[in-house]
């Protein structure tokens, strides 16, 4: 089995090294991932600028490509361009950082799990929350177990798992449970600060912990001490939405 | 009604200043859009630094606020610290060149658009294809013909809609069409390159036109020279995959 293992924290990061050692025994791993941190970064693609890329030697463990772009270029990369054959599986992460929610939206290490989706890879995304002394080597463990399951039962190409870690409190994680991403916005506000020389500026915070849903979903889940895992797929069409709206009765727009 | 028009081009792009003129008796405008060009940022969020923003006179038309930051961003600034009130509407362009199938999940234009839905506002994004000579105040005759419709259907809070228009052929556009997005990927290529001092880089390039699709999409409605309107929604779960995963025989991962 071939891997592509790749994140948004950059290459170097903590828990993409807690995720290649946990990967040991399951396949052969190529690490392509950005060189410097990309949180927030979404799915964006460089187009307008060439993307610069190197070798690097990773804490003397493996050998990787680092890439001088996003998530999604990294992958596309990948593909495209650095392994000799598609791989079987992307693996993005692990994030330092839940990805719950809208932030399944504004995630790069989910875009790149999307990318390799896309690109018609079978692909898994997985975030942890942050907290004090964060066991990325327990969070990579558990999470092979969750990906061993996910490849016996044939995971398809195009197929997106997300799967959420909890803060490791005594008990946690209590399980694994499946659920939907919550559409529920964060509670966010903008700081309006000054700087130095007298210009106003804003700074985006807000409270990123997980909120109260009362449906279930990945946040309620990750919030109630479980381990949450949400197939994703990447066609935002509102299915209901287009039947209705092919009944309307739109405006002769032809010339 | 009080209008949000934002865009990914930037505030001084020739799109949105087709888009303002447009929407004219429609309600009150309020143009909160990027400094610079943000193509391909998808939904990037900037939260490792500040945003800096400042009142621009756009074309001795009006006034605005140019936004250092992503699409994103300016709706995010816009709803939580430049407007009185919420919007009653987002609109996102016009963008040059066609955001369908997957570019979808690329495109800052859109990004804008569902970042409004995730704060609460009815939405639309739109993009037209490019080519010489691109006619956007035509285009942004159409949107409002369109916009209109989309209004007095009572558009609600959280939808989006993500309108394309085609080049401007004789006879095209040929009328409107409501279709899913597709979920095709580009026919994409890696051009390697070498730099003036030797160093190897990429370039990412290919197809971006429309390519075939044999299902009714948004990319082949385009193609055969209709608008096409699709509703978008944010919620990426794969719902028929949920019910199949909560049947699974999850390993015991409780601690």
């Amino acid at each position: 089995m071939r891997i592509l293992l790749t994140n948004d924290d950059g290459i170097f990061a903590p828990g993409l090294l807690a995720m290649h050692s946990a990967l040991e025994g399951l396949g052969e791993v190529d690490v392509v991932a950005p060189a410097a941190v990309q949180s927030g970064g979404s799915h964006a693609i460089t187009i307008r600028t060439p993307v610069m890329w190197r070798t690097v030697n990773v804490n003397e463990r493996f050998h990787g490509t680092a890439v001088e772009g996003t998530p999604a270029d990294c992958v596309k990369l990948a593909i495209h361009a650095v392994l000799d054959q598609r791989p079987d599986l992307v693996i993005s992460g692990i994030n330092a950082g839940l990805n719950t929610g809208v932030h399944v939206i504004y995630s790069g290490t989910v875009a790149a799990a999307i990318e390799g989706a896309i690109l018609g890879c079978p692909a898994v995304a997985v975030s942890m929350a942050i907290y004090r002394d964060m066991d990325f080597n327990k969070a990579a463990r558990l999470t092979r177990r969750l990906v061993d399951q996910i490849v016996s039962r044939g995971v398809k190409p195009g197929q997106v798992m997300n799967i959420n870690i909890p803060e490791f409190k005594p008990g946690w994680p209590r399980g694994v449970r499946v659920e939907r991403q919550s559409i529920k916005p964060m509670a966010e506000e903008l700081e309006k600060r000054t700087d130095p020389n007298g210009r106003e500026y804003y700074w985006l915070g807000g409270d990123y912990t997980i909120l109260t849903d009362k449906a279930e979903t990945d946040r309620k889940a990750l919030k109630e001490g479980y381990i949450c895992v949400t197939p994703l797929q990447f066609d935002l069409t509102d299915g209901p939405m287009i039947d209705e709206m092919q009944s309307w009765d739109w405006p002769d727009l032809s010339t």
